[in-house]
């Protein structure tokens, strides 16, 4: 069973897999990931995923065969165990409780060798309704307070393997990111009754500088104080706390802008690494007025991992208005 | 001249470099570090880096000229400016203030092709008095808040350049992590009256199951809530704020202890790469009864940099446990 184990300084929650202890020699060098040639994420290796959880697929085809436009189905290797209590316990000084939590996959096409950027907008749509399908049936579960949704695009990012797909973690606590901006939002809020990604949001419009993309619900800008270079940021333009919580057609028009901006950055950086991550609300939260759902896209540019790592210190070389000026000119 | 900006949500300060701005082409694919031979930190090209501020070197040798053991320069190209004002302003919704600070470089060592773990406790003492005396002397400039100092090794640790060297960088805010550990370090002892680090060391004292190695002085543990495998943290045994006061006898003790700690690493893991920082209080703070510097050595094994970056959330596949038990049991 993993455990959920808190830092007793700084209060983070961390996963330790006290399963799948590494040895060293596990650790040395590279890892190679060529599984010559075999994926099982393609059609017809349905047998060789766990079970599907979800699918969007041709009319009379089962489950677990070929025949799908995409699936979802348990991580092989979850971080977090979906049986059993949560069995929060002190231990002196530490605080720890059950490794309890979901970790699926979206295999987000049955087309081995198509990036994100690369869908039709068809396509994407379904991988974001799939989400919030996962998002509102894992809701149901009181053990739950948090579900992460993000993407490995690439080696260098992450991702162990090729087929393009996503990654859903739901856990018993909520990220200490997420808390840090709920902690942060609600600041504002308390001093002026208004939501400080709304406040952004009219002062991006009105200086324009760092506005990449405008769509008629949706405003994408590489942010003020970006940690990075070319991180991305795509937020409703109206205020809304839950991504889960959108209907269709705005779905639609998100999958419409998240194809033109992971366009331009492939285009401007030659198809870079990248994460995207879902930033919104705790979901055992209802509507809450002073936070705001938004994507936070990251192209893995630089090195500088274990320093920023450690310090939370961050040096971007690339002002984001520098950014967003190259990302606007890319044409298509 | 570089900004301090700050992110308005969570209230993290980052750097941007508005001079040196990359174009597009700048960050595709790996950047190409390999100089044909030539490295300005080798003795004989002392006039290719900045002019000295700090050296040990043989007597009646003149600054920037060969003879010498250790050498501190400036960044040739610094995240930070040192001439100027702050001037802290606002712009709208956003905090910036002048990207005020100072940059060093140490250079270790004259030998090009030596490791840290390889020098001889002599020249790591030497090291560590050139960290001491370089904190002493920014410390009297009251613009200057924190001094970082951090050691990437190996590429994929965020190294540049070959030649063995660490770095400094000394600001006028506090960085976020160390913030978070102020507050969680002062939380603690508002409500016990005790530090926590010293609570730690404690118990992790009477349990040993987390204790890689144990001097007079010192305790090296694998933490608790470790957000990567073998991570490595080095504390003093006896209550300390500050990196900078210890006597010259602590600090030949330390040099010893991380000359064996990070054998162990490099034999158990195969020379990693790793960084290293040192936690200290902030320079302008007298001594303080709740904090506790320490030393955090992190491998960088592996590769899941952007959505940890973007969530704050760690998966450590290798319990600390394990880790502190394969290093324990490294021979030499």
């Amino acid at each position: 069973m993993p455990e959920l184990r808190k830092d007793p300084i700084i209060g983070r929650w961390v996963i330790i897999s006290t399963e799948r202890g590494q040895r060293p020699s596990d650790w040395s060098g590279e890892k190679n990931d060529k599984s010559g040639g075999f994926c099982p994420f393609c059609p017809g290796n349905e047998d060789k995923t766990p079970p599907e959880i979800f699918s969007f697929r041709q009319k009379s085809t089962e489950p677990n065969s070929s025949g799908w436009d995409l699936r979802v189905v348990s991580n092989k290797f979850p971080a977090l165990q979906i049986e059993g209590e949560l069995k929060r316990r002190g231990k002196g000084v530490y605080d720890l409780m059950n490794g309890i939590g979901a970790h699926e996959v979206i295999i987000e096409s049955p087309d081995h060798y198509r990036e994100f950027n690369d869908y039709t907008i068809d396509q994407i749509e379904m991988i974001l309704l799939a989400y919030q399908s996962r998002i509102l049936d894992l809701k149901k579960d009181s053990r739950f307070k948090y579900i992460l949704i993000f993407k490995n695009q690439g080696r260098a990012a992450g991702a162990s393997l090729e087929h393009s797909h996503s990654q859903l973690i739901a856990t018993p606590i909520v990220p200490k990111n997420v808390l840090e901006e709920l902690a942060g939002a609600k600041r504002h809020f308390d001093i002026k009754e208004r939501c400080i990604f709304c406040d952004i949001i009219r002062q991006e419009n009105e200086s324009d500088e760092r506005v990449v993309a405008l769509t008629e619900n949706y405003i994408s800008i590489t942010p003020f104080a970006a940690r990075f270079p070319y991180e991305v940021w795509i937020l409703p333009r109206s205020h809304s706390s839950h991504f889960e919580n959108l209907d269709r057609q705005k779905y639609r028009e998100l999958a419409g802008l998240m194809k033109d901006i992971l366009s331009r950055l492939s285009k401007a950086l030659d198809a870079p690494p990248y994460n995207f991550i879902i930033h919104s609300a705790p979901i055992q939260n209802g509507d809450m007025e002073e936070y705001h759902w938004h994507i936070e896209i990251i192209p893995k540019l630089t090195k500088v991992a274990g320093f920023e790592w450690g310090s939370g210190f961050y040096i971007n070389p690339t002002p984001p208005e520098t950014a967003c000026a190259h990302l606007r000119k890319v044409s298509f």
